[in-house]
């Protein structure tokens, strides 16, 4: 397959990943949203079917959409080294045009809740997503875009990361589906897409679950460039945990496999 | 096949996918049902189960349910264009029977809320799912029938529409499973259903998430023409979007899917 | 197979899928469980997931599990007219065991909510499952054994029933997987486990959906038998609905599929 | 395959079961985690996926990740007798670790809990997943680590565990597909972990459903172990429950399988 066969894949699926779950934050965020305040089930299983909608349409280049999952398979052996810039330049990409389609999307609801008085008096740095020790750091919708700690401390966020990536991409290799770089297949797909719901479920409580580089920043990127009213900061200063975290955890997998697995 | 099977297969099929579809609106929204007040993930479930549901029993003519799928299909080249409206006209007749099955099982439902007058007295135009500004247009049950925004607003609530259709269809169209217009399979219905869950979580948020036209404009038809008490108005004024929305993004899917992934 | 095979097999899986099914329901109402009040999401998907147990413990026998699916497998030509009374048979059992395995599984439970005075007092015939119009009819505890309507009304009450009926027996009928007896196969169980979520979240408002005769007869029999103290009546008043309901709708299913689909 | 090949893969396994199962536990009872409080719903699919996600990453060893399921595999001839002491130990370990891997993910998490004056002075031997009776044994956060009563009674909660244990243990030997003690492979990881989601939502509700030696007695040892400040008793009096009652409910199982379904 060509680099940029491989280059547009990632980056269509990974923008549909960004799509659907910067999505739902924002649907359970809105107040003007049918899914206003739906709940962490909701959460869970909107990033996880993110992951579906976006592995099957991604499935050409392998559907990696996580430069975590990349590394982890490049250990393996699944993927040629060279070919990972190009996986992570798609990855990047399609993220910042995901987080772009939410703020098309829901652009009313932004306008609406970054110029009610009431949320604005009521958000001390948090949007409920966000720890009240950001307080001055986080605007009112990070949340929507990027991840952040409930309780702030670098290395136990940078833990929980590392942890809940290594499962993520454990899983993955062991579906063995994944050999030949074409991704894990309709079966397989469902299967990440439900571990992904999984470690949501149990894993993200403390910081939202980054566990994909690109996840996390791409849309802060995208929130820094966003013309929104009030938008307040995008917390840079935590932005290297999702980053740095989930690319350990998934070299760690791709260790822990060829040791245990292979 | 026979254009008279595809026409009885897709019938009963959409007829399926609205019973259930509306089924689930109606069994949230009434106090006199089990199911009252269950929240949107019950709504985005049933949904992608109604799906589910409507895809086997029509997996004889490929199951597409919706016509922005057989637009999409078409472009990809997996039906006969000629086949296309006779697809659409078994989308749309099973459309409106699903939603007359919908107000027979839910007959005295309708009827008690319809004479509550605790409800006529709340409502205002909204029933919970349609926005506020839609007060004049909008009756206390259309949300069971038809999709309504919470931000009335043409562009925005096209774009949205349009956003979560291609998610859709270009989802089907990469499952490389419905080539030869026999559907998806078995396992690939489950996999559509289940995006479909997604979408309904992440991008349901301001417009209900029409992404079928025959979904919103079927039963709004059959709104207009039951003989229910204080049904208020159809708001016909909105109807073009849920219908020319779809259409626009499945065609964009089949498009994208011929330059990115044929 | 010989009749005793099906026998055993149906009456073990029918066990399982009325101990999990009727085992939600007591989840849910009892004060003292760790699902109380966990909400009607918590009930479709524990009814869906049973017969997802059910199905593969039974999958020797076809894993009917229910009379409605028989009697449409039968008019498909699924199996001989001469086993229905075993399968009707085996189904009518285990739906009784399964009730009474309810009862030993939440034995605490139920004697702390049956003497409770608060119960007891608010309790007039209703048990949040049943309809108050049912209120010298329904005990207590009558909704984690049967299902009741929540508008009393025979013939709307049959239509609800047949209608959801005929939903499920066209979907298991058409996926084509289980001509020859011996069930849906592995995804087929899941398949059908999901549509019995959608048709729960869906069309299980007005009645509870039994969609299954002995989902319900079996379980209001041991209602009656069991020395349960201030358990009130079993509402037969009611009980033939929800068997005469859901065999009319298998038949019904049956022909819809030897005419629009065989 | 080895017995250190066996012995890791359960290691590695159980470690991702419990590491995800008692994080949805966390996950909902922390007040400073995004999950707080998503209800049984959540507690329900986190332990369903946690085995979906430790079944994929030990489906070398054929992931039983459960005493219970090595002792009715080993009834049913799928393993050798000799085998079973490796699984169980691997077993034990891997819910050690998981155990202790819940507590990293969730260091601040613990520490403000077990710190905040609210939270001890609340707590009368109740975390919310213990029951009152349970007062002057279970901590505050015991019901992370292991399961425990709602209604303390010892036959009553064996039986409870034992009727639980036989579901999942039947389903999994009727899957058909662990024969050769490879696992279930990917679908029946699915089938299976959609079994233990049904039976948290059915059945968990007196218990907390075991239906694991391990899963209880792992935790429990770390919860007894670990330098947790305020952690109160580990409640074991109550422990031998879930290790007695599934390891008869795994053999029970075996039996019906040979006599009924062999």
């Amino acid at each position: 397959m060509s680099s940029s066969d491989i280059f547009i894949s990632e980056t269509i699926g990974t923008a549909v990943l960004i799509l659907l779950g910067g999505g739902v934050c924002a649907a359970v965020t809105f107040k003007r949203s049918k899914a206003y305040n739906a709940g962490w089930v909701a959460i869970a299983f909107g990033w996880g079917l993110a992951v579906l909608a976006g592995a099957y349409i991604a499935a050409k280049s392998g559907a990696h959409l996580n430069p975590a999952v990349t590394i982890g398979l490049a250990i393996k052996g699944g993927i040629e080294w060279s070919q990972v810039p190009v996986y992570f330049g798609g990855e990047l990409l399609g993220s910042m045009i995901g987080a772009f389609l939410v703020w098309i999307s829901y652009y009313g609801q932004f306008r609406a809740h970054l110029t009610d008085p009431e949320v604005l008096a009521a958000h001390n740095g948090t949007d409920g997503l966000v720890d009240q020790a950001a307080a001055p750091k986080a605007g009112p919708v990070l949340g929507i875009f990027s991840t952040g700690p409930e309780i702030r401390h670098a290395v136990q966020n940078l833990a929980t990361e590392i942890i809940a990536t290594i499962v993520l991409v454990l899983a993955i290799l062991n579906l063995g589906l994944s050999d030949n770089g074409k991704g894990v297949g309709p079966l397989g797909s469902l299967l990440v897409a439900l571990v992904v719901v999984g470690i949501g479920l149990s894993l993200g409580g403390p910081t939202g679950y980054g566990i994909n580089p690109v996840r996390d920043l791409g849309p802060r990127i995208v929130h820094a460039l966003l013309p929104l009213p009030n938008k307040g900061g995008s917390d840079w200063g935590y932005a290297w945990i999702p980053v740095v975290g989930p690319l350990i955890g998934g070299a760690i997998a791709g260790g822990i496999y060829q040791v245990a697995f292979a």
